[in-house]
């Protein structure tokens, strides 16, 4: 145990208001009964960091204190609560993925195996809680700590979180099977993600639409089989038949059947353009099942009922995610089923964190390289 | 068999254009295979009935031969194919209730148990088929026909269709469980039998939602437990804000949790009407399944997706009906825990078929009765 | 909160070693968290707690320790734990239903929905557990207690516990379905509950088979549609002949056919005896599922896989209850649609548990009168 | 269509009694409606064909005309009935995979995604049916024909047979999951193709039992990842307590957890020996599932069905294959997932068909080669 030695500091980044960070020390945390306390290795940041940063608020949740950054995390176990229960799982030195969101274990929904559905959900770095893991330690329960293979590294342990969105998306919702065929709107991160799951289960193609041809590029080289970029809409088109006669061309060209074997029988929204949704529903094959993991920026979205109903498809939401999402994830991962380094475009020290959060607001580094994912060290 | 004697002449009521319908003796068809003569004994009008009357036509379904209508229909077989199963089920003489679609048996949906999304269905007075039941005679093969006990009537029998389109939504699809908590949205033929339905299945509360109080007081009469009929939008309101704000009052006028026991785990669609839907998402309890089932004007509705994902809902489109459908609803007649009889308000009798669309159109007959069910018996 | 004043003293009815009971008074349990004091008011006796008094244990559950028995209870909290949440669910003064197993939360099986599976289980009298409920204060957490509508008496609660067990095998795992044919092997409590609750579902038929008439006779006034009172095995007869003989003697002699609509879609199998679970498969249709509830005296049972492969059977075993099952048990109660009150036969004062415990072993009293379910009282 | 000449003999290989095996000429088959004349190209031989030959039954099914033996086969369409939809999936000269069992596609089994269990089936070289594929031309209708892309050869079509078993108890019933460890009793042909199926579709461990170690380092040598020969048993130890036994010893041999990640999520028995039956059912984790698709040679086998409860498990009966598993079959070779040549042994011409079977009732060559699969070419 002397090996895990613990500081006597928390150094964190800390969101005061509108752009508004600092980097301050916060006293390390206590754990007690089957927490852990984790040494943060690698840090992830994710498009809803970037959001509280530049609006102090994502819907509902609106930031009142100052707040610690980061929820997509990996690091080492260096305390252990006296009730982590002695099942060789999560040991002193354990490197983990952090899985952020700690439920209450007792609502209908957690005892139910939805607790990603729990209302009272502490979830890093969303109000009303104030810790996030851009920080030197974090504490977690035991069972919320996913234990990293020798082959999967600190940043692979970060990029869980974000993986675990596909596999929530792709595995847990939208059932994919082997053979299936799938199509995924929107090329960054979370899409790309839902891409690489859908490589990793065996699907037949997995075809990416996206509107800027260097994503689509990418997303080829590293999980679709297929891409295809939207012409642009005419000017006396409506949405509606604009979105019809692009789903028929992307059927034409990658000469994708209506139904069937082969037919789209999966669609994964990841980009939330309204475009994308009529898109994603027209081109659906009958009994087929539409996931929306991306949100858009409006409430409202015009869905184009007639087919559903005609179809009989279904239509599913996606948040966040669920029991076994995780260890599906690292397993994936593990096996070489997903490589997740193409996708670590930037990396930055932890005293460097406001520079990595204007890279990614920038969306590209001053030498014009697009982001897909920037991970934050942890403090020395 | 001399019981079973079959008159040479078969009395069909035509539809040879927007509003131009005859009566007019067409040939008496022929059987081969499996098939069954069917004397035709009551019908019920349809909605889609009186569509294509008015219109000529239902989306891409386009009137372009004369077409006899009616497909909501019992009878009595008088005739059997050489290849009918001789297992007891249908025997010269049964009284059934006639599944109006036949499916073409050897595609993917068929064999894997959806025939009613099969590509090459053949459904009565549905184009490109001529034919519909508001004739003497009718032909189709023995699985579709289902045995009516004694105890259900021939009107019982004809309304087996539209309950079956019930029994689809809210027990095949929307998978309604005893104690759960259902919302319909619209009060007319299809929501009142989905309402039956969710009764029949044991529901906790059955919510009708409707905005006229003649239909909700029916409703509550009939197979309700609450109704609720939402005030008028305000002037400067948002269709966003109005509907939020009326589901808020249906669950603080009624007493329905947000969720957990007593939230609303299913909500049925069953009116077309963008604001219902709209409703119908907002209400729901977080991993509740929402069914569509009514056809609205608009190919595009606003769906707030916004809550689809946060509430992880299932969003499901219902179309027709499907394997074991019909025969639940011939059960739960049988057994008493559906009475279909409230519901047929008007009944025609063959040469009368004319006047009994007119009152359908209309809505009311001249007495002022609203119409929920019109019968139209077989040509005597 | 001067109306939930905390006697001193905790009568218990404490197990030292078989056939070795003594009334002795325990310390009042301290309680934290969201843990809840109950005054208990009913607990009915459980085959279990009286084979623990025979035996001193269940298959590899020995006491070691002196128990306090009982786990079927109803009660009154007295006192709430700081952490209870204040959802008005549970209240000081709330009549509730007892569940007696509390689960870590925290394993797979806790976090996937199945939290009857968790390794870590704590359950009432349940060595090495050495709690039971058969004493005047029990320690709960808040979500292990379900609230009883004032329709539901505080006997109607204790018997929630192994309705909870027939709501586990018929809906949670057999699924059974409005209109489906289900056979019960085993007319004591749980058969009974199970049928009560395939009745109170839907079921068109429920079949009971038992080796009692006047068990059968009960079961038909109480739930049962159909009751069967298998013949004796012909000396000469190998088992399986036997079983396959009374099989067939079943369905004639009811009508039931072999497959499709009317044909036994649900086996319960709740007595434990091997030519039982020889009839439960034979006469089960293609596809149907078979739920072994009834626990034998043997490890292992001979069973016709011959069946299980040519019809495609689920065979399904189903151990206590999970998420769900307490809250269904009480609204079927709570709704009228099952009567726990004829099952109630013998009752008994706290100081007479010794008497109830005797009169249970013979399964009748000295009267004659056969014991179905026996309950005592909470001490005064 | 010239190409497709049709020869005016059909050479048979025809059973007329236990072995009494012939060449006959029958005559060419008509085809009707939408059913197709396919030129047979290789058949593999199957466990039951032998069984036929040497016994004349194989249960209830008893040879009592002479039957034309043979049912794993591909060919090519040499004609096509005038009802075989216009879709382009099969054509003139398609080579096609020739799914052997026709259902009566209106019984309630067909028609809701079952038709495996369809009590009218007409299955290929099973009494009564007297064809099987043994010979130059059969018949099947369109939709029981599986075009094979180019670079899946006609004795891989033959093995589409075998492996829809596989495809059927591993996937369609068995749910395997990417991630999920698979325990496979016996590596017979079966055995092996679950095991290739168990890879394709990402199982994280394939744990092979044989008491063959030759067919245990051929099953690492294709698809599984761990192997395990039980030793003997002790003579004076029970059937129960010898395979509990090896259960732990395959558990501590193997490092495989008893629960939790990595513990065995499915087990398939192909071996039919009951002593795997036992150990299939103990070494299951809580919630796990068993295939039974291995046929013994008893119609009962004993059950542990305490475990069966206590870890509340579900066992399965797999009956030959179904909707949709054909077409997975051919998918996962064409995409490389499975390669079936390394199963394939041993060849014979069509005038040889007496030694192929010879050899298969040997279950080795005269070189002492064992055989897995022996297949027989087309008349030519």
């Amino acid at each position: 145990m002397s090996n895990y030695e613990i500081k006597s500091d928390n150094p964190s980044f800390v969101l005061h208001g509108i752009e508004d960070v600092k980097f301050e020390n916060r006293p390390v945390p206590e754990i007690k009964n089957d927490e852990c306390l984790i040494a943060v290795s690698k840090t992830g940041i994710c498009g809803s960091d970037v959001h509280y940063l530049c609006h102090g608020r994502i819907g509902d949740f609106v930031l009142k204190e100052p707040m610690c950054l980061g929820h997509e995390s990996s690091g080492t176990v260096v305390k252990l609560g006296p009730g982590v229960k002695n099942d060789g799982r999560i040991n002193l030195g354990s490197r983990v993925a952090m899985e952020p969101g700690v439920s209450c274990r007792t609502c209908t929904e957690c005892k139910s195996g939805m607790y990603e559905l729990c209302p009272h959900m502490s979830f890093a770095a969303t109000p009303p809680i104030i810790y996030g893991t851009l920080c030197r330690y974090y504490v977690l329960p035991a069972d919320m700590l996913h234990p990293l293979p020798d082959s999967v590294t600190d940043e692979d342990g970060a990029m869980m979180e974000p993986l675990s969105v596909g596999v929530h998306s792709v595995h847990s919702l939208g059932k994919l099977q082997s053979d299936q065929v799938v199509i995924v709107f929107g090329a960054g991160p979370v899409g790309l993600l839902c891409m690489a799951v859908a490589k990793a289960l065996g699907a037949r193609r997995i075809i990416a639409v996206d509107i800027q041809q260097e994503r689509l590029d990418f997303a080829r080289s590293y999980a679709a089989s297929d891409i295809f970029l939207p012409g642009a809409r005419d000017p006396n088109e409506s949405m509606e038949v604009y979105c019809a006669r692009v789903s028929d061309e992307i059927r034409t060209t990658l000469n994708i059947p209506a139904r069937d074997h082969g037919a789209v029988d999966l669609a994964i929204e990841a980009s939330g353009a309204p475009t994308c949704i009529q898109m994603g529903i027209n081109i659906l094959k009958p009994a087929g099942t539409y996931v929306q993991v991306g949100m858009g920026r409006n409430m409202n979205v015009p869905l184009p009922l007639f087919h559903v109903i005609n179809k009989q498809l279904k239509v599913l939401g996606s948040f966040r995610y669920g029991p076994g999402d995780y260890p599906l994830a690292v397993s994936l991962v593990e096996r070489g089923l997903i490589d997740l380094k193409p996708l670590v475009t930037h990396r930055f020290g932890f005293e460097q964190a406001k520079e990595a959060f204007e890279v990614n607001k920038l969306g590209r580094d001053e030498s014009g390289k697009g982001v897909i994912k920037a991970i934050i060290s942890g403090p020395e």
